[in-house]
């Protein structure tokens, strides 16, 4: 296992206080920083290393310079307020208020674990001031803070963080304008301006244009200035601070992945022959202990030059992982998790990725479909359709950052009697551009809506980007067919169904991390509206669940429940919305007890549109009807303490079985 | 009644191939148009005539000298696309229409009446070619049909009408920056900039800045003109089709109620003290009159210029109402119904809005509770809180029509400590400020959303503005409470509730019309969360409602049931994600039969919640439990029309009520 080491507080105590000029100080903080955002994300497993190092230099010539936040507390109304609209830059954030002592070491190594601090910001961790993490919010919402503190004659500024890929979202023109309308003089944004967005350079992938001009004719003032020179970002500030009848924008040139040679994005970019390797994501060892080196050896190069002593670094001691033992759960090995991390559980894992055998389905049925037009929104490799995009360019449309935009494009593109399929994140897509999806589905083409990183797992993201609402948001459309694959084949057959055959619009639900297990569906089972597949028998009660994720844990509960001598049948049911009545009826005509796996919220999941079923067909006399979904907001933390916080584990499931038995 | 008049396509056609100078000629007909999209409006009893005004010449000059449509039909693949994303205008196209021949004078007639032409565009209707009237979402959509035409090598332009306000929705700026870099160069997008939104000026409500600059600086070319010279226009257009290499924009200066001297915006916004009375809402009788003596007396001044014989006039006759008789089901006097149409129904209407209740709930509470602020989304006037803007303008916030922006700014307002409550129609609130609103309920704070023209009712605007998904959409969040008020008093009783006593979010839905009866509670009713009230007792069926309207249609369908014998228990339950448990248990024991009437889709509704809680409690051995909701989307027409439709008029709700006994 490799060795982990941070800087500890004192040393960056040692060198705040020491003689010596404050750039140099200042940029001296700022790599003990990358260096501990580095070893956290490693330690973690996953988060966003290319963001926090471009955006380092920004925050802390903000925090050391000119918040209030330290003096006053953060619990002052008066106090200044910072966040990051982008979000996904918090592990520098975090490193920065480890340095401040806002955040315990403790705390810091516990990034992306349940308890500790979330891949995206939360306000439950002392010293964030906003949730973020889903683009393009924050403008709209520093602005509300800084009307409040006016409205309120409250002291205390705003400042903002937003990235340029982020500047593709529609909302932030409408917060632009709104600003400057409203002399909000106390908001204060800052572009991280490093050209670089998830996939590639935010100019090939939808450019900006001239934003000093964009911002000057939205009525904002705009300074610009090297986002890694501390005197220049200092005097910005400065001269921010005496402006306060205007917004103001700072656009601040930074190179992303700054301090490490190889993620510095110009480097990066030839090296990955065009796309950024360092967004998210926790670099593998051989790039972890290379990355720690070189900004250690400049720390100490600069040290020397001030006739200072080099930094100490401490070890960090590998996770002490609570493994259950006898009866596994689940395991920790999805997504963003790399090899030299402990896998909390011994489950197996799969190599299997259900988006993956989508997308690649997409790709083959595209040249017996010419009417297939793919859509992304800058979630091309997260949504496997780097294929598609190759193999049939001309039908590829890359949008940028921009649901709304790409949605209501699709819907024109069906109007003209192509058939798109709009790829994004579920939580971005279901939700950002649900009017739109609405507006689609009144005109009564076909589109097909891909919905990655469904439901609860990978939990690591935090609830941003978790999607536990989806299937809610679609149920009331009255033609849309939601499916969700719990295998790669099934993902295969989903994706012909859409094309080929759906009557309607479809929404594919896909788990983005590998499937924990290859589930096997019955050799004589293939795809049929409303119907299911048995994958485990037994005479004790019925479970229906969905996606490979929630089979998995449904599994592992029958499995166990079979030690105790409970059969349960569980039966994978890849129609979210729609039942074939007669099936089902044979599926739980047999037994008294009907259970229901969400992968979803317990509120307009697959559970509602059974029991509803079961309702109007009168067959609820004598049953026991219970489901199982993600109550609350998605726990934060690795697959395992997400599941368990949920009590959606095989375990859990298996005891709340038994409980509903008993009751 | 007053008597209606029309021009009729013969005088048009006369006139059409008069030889006389083509400017004078397009003139004429667009005069002829705003006649007959007046004579129209005025007998739907509502409609958009300032915008319709407005873009009428434009519109003209695209039909007869631009677009190959009329040439290769509407189903040409090759053929030109027009539509208007912001579509209120569409009486204008209507008329336009039937000038054309495309549409018939019967169908004219039958504007916002159930199988005739809705209130905003719809492609079932010949000629139309895209739904719209959520704003904002056109450019995106031609972009689409665009792209395709290009990606399928069909020949034809496209051509997109927006307007001034719309530009404050954010995804305009999406759309307009990928255009632009997709080299979208059959796309060209017609500003009809007449300075007006819903209520007043553009600069008032949220300002544009400098259009030619912004569009240049987003790659399009631009060209701008007065919308009102057809040979300007003409020439614009000429220019345009030259251009192929990137997408166009033509900004065409334009009078808001163009060709009525009282309803052109400068004079309009001096006689209405800055707002502007005729953007939505059939004139009154005198104003009818007035209008079309204008419009004619102009048609006819230019015509002698002319040497050409005066128009005839058509008599339009009264409309034939089928009118139930016997057993009432509902009236037609809901929302924008003027004095001079009959109703359909002899059924009364109170003079009671639940909205009017709900914001002068808010402007009193506003007094007491500094903390209380309202956020508006340029529906001032119809979300009833230009009260509280008069009563406490330092907590008023008009944001422009940016739905994401204000929900974002909300979140930032109750961060500070702060209480906003953010109004819009329930359709454009709860779903296109989805994921902001998720954002926001993350952070734990409290935020009230004023969910406006919730339901299916008033049906004339059409499915763009009927909300019949939105307690599905805040379903699945955690922390939002969703009640609706069925009169006056209870509207009341919800502000002070929500604003002094919710412990967590509150979405409040409201019927935007008159109530159609006024509802007596109880007077020992009080609100209590998870509670309702008897209003009907009987001891043979139990039905759950919500609302003025679908609590209208259920009482009477008890009073019709009483007749026959049939007791029916009718209980408005104002809470429809929140079940009192023991009070719940009590309505619905003594029954067999359970009912839920929703105005809403069946899916997601408070029936959904009410059927779980069944389950949940085991309540549901020997019961029969059946909801009544709007299936498939909400129809247009009448109130009595679009409740016939969906089997959910008091006589439907009785029959189906029965039905469910005897099955």
């Amino acid at each position: 296992m490799i060795e982990l080491f941070l800087i500890p507080r004192p040393e960056i105590e040692r060198i705040a206080h020491a003689s010596i000029p404050d750039s140099a100080r200042l940029a001296l903080i700022a790599d003990i920083c990358r260096v501990n955002a580095l070893t956290a994300v490693k330690r973690a497993g996953s988060g966003h290393l290319g963001s926090s190092f471009s955006a380092m230099d920004i925050i802390v010539t903000l925090y050391y310079r000119h918040l209030n936040t330290l003096r006053v507390g953060f619990e002052n109304p008066a106090r200044d307020i910072f966040f990051s609209s982008k979000g996904h830059d918090v592990p520098g954030l975090y490193a920065l208020l480890y340095a401040l002592d806002v955040l315990s070491q403790e705390q810091l190594l516990k990034l992306r674990r349940y308890g500790g601090l979330d891949g995206h910001p939360d306000i439950g961790i002392r010293g964030l001031e906003a949730n973020s993490g889903s683009l393009g919010m924050g403008i709209s919402k520093g602005r509300g803070m800084a009307w409040a503190k006016r409205q309120r004659a409250l002291g205390g500024q705003v400042y903002v963080m937003i990235g340029d890929g982020e500047l593709q979202e529609g909302q932030n023109y409408e917060a632009l304008r709104a600003a400057a309308h409203q002399r909000v003089g106390n908001l204060n944004v800052l572009l991280d301006h490093n050209k670089v967005q998830t996939d590639t350079l935010v100019s090939e992938i939808m450019p900006l244009g001239k934003l000093d001009e964009l911002f000057r004719d939205f009525g904002w003032r705009v300074a610009r200035c090297d986002g890694h020179d501390f005197a220049q970002l200092d005097a910005a500030l400065r001269e921010f601070a005496t402006i306060q009848d205007q917004p103001k924008i700072l656009i601040a040139d930074t190179l992303k992945g700054r301090g490490v040679s190889f993620m510095e994005h110009p480097q990066a970019l030839q090296d990955g022959n065009g796309l950024y390797r360092w967004h998210a994501g926790a670099p593998a060892d051989a790039a972890y202990r290379a990355a720690h080196a070189e900004l250690v050896a400049g720390i100490n190069a600069r040290l020397a030059s001030l006739q200072l002593a080099p930094v100490t670094l401490e070890f960090v001691p590998p996770e002490i992982q609570a493994r259950p033992t006898g009866f596994v759960g689940t395991n920790n090995q999805l997504f963003g998790e790399q090899e030299s991390q402990p896998a909390p559980q011994s489950g197996p894992v799969s190599d299997e990725y259900v988006a993956t055998a989508f997308g690649d389905a997409l790709t083959a049925l595209g040249a017996a479909h010419p009417e297939l037009v793919v859509l992304d929104a800058d979630l091309a490799a997260d949504c496997r359709i780097r294929g598609f995009a190759q193999a049939h360019a001309d039908r590829f449309i890359e949008n940028g950052i921009a649901e709304q935009d790409m949605v209501s494009m699709a819907g024109g593109i069906a109007r003209m009697g192509l058939l798109p399929v709009v790829n994004s994140f579920a939580s971005f897509l279901a939700a950002r551009a649900n009017e739109q999806i609405y507006n689609n589905a009144t005109e009564h083409t076909k589109i097909i809506y891909a919905c990655h990183y469904a439901g609860l797992i990978p939990a690591g993201p935090g609830k941003s980007h978790q999607s536990i609402r989806d299937i809610s948001l679609f149920g009331a459309l009255p033609n849309v067919e939601i499916l969700e694959p719990c295998n790669g084949v099934e993902a295969k057959w989903i994706a012909e169904y859409c094309i080929a055959s759906a009557p309607e619009n479809c929404a594919v639900r896909l788990v983005i991390g590998p499937s924990p297990r290859l589930i096997t569906l019955p050799a004589t089972y293939h795809l049929q509206r409303g119907r299911g597949a048995i994958l485990h028998d037994g005479t004790d009660a019925v479970c229906f669940a969905y996606g490979p994720v929630m089979l998995h844990e449904t599994l592992l509960a029958a499995e166990y429940l079979r030690t105790l001598g409970f059969g349960l049948r569980v039966i994978n049911l890849p129609w979210l919305n729609r039942v074939d009545r007669e099936w089902f009826a044979d599926m739980v005509t047999p037994f008294k007890f009907l259970h229901v796996v969400e992968d979803h919220a317990p509120v307009g999941g697959l559970g509602d549109i059974l029991l509803n079923e079961l309702a109007a067909t009168k067959q609820l006399d004598g049953k026991v009807f219970a489901k199982y979904g993600v109550e609350g907001f998605p726990a934060m933390g690795t697959p395992w303490e997400a599941l368990e916080r949920h009590r959606l584990s095989g375990a859990r499931l298996a005891e709340r079985i038994l409980h509903a038995h008993d009751a």
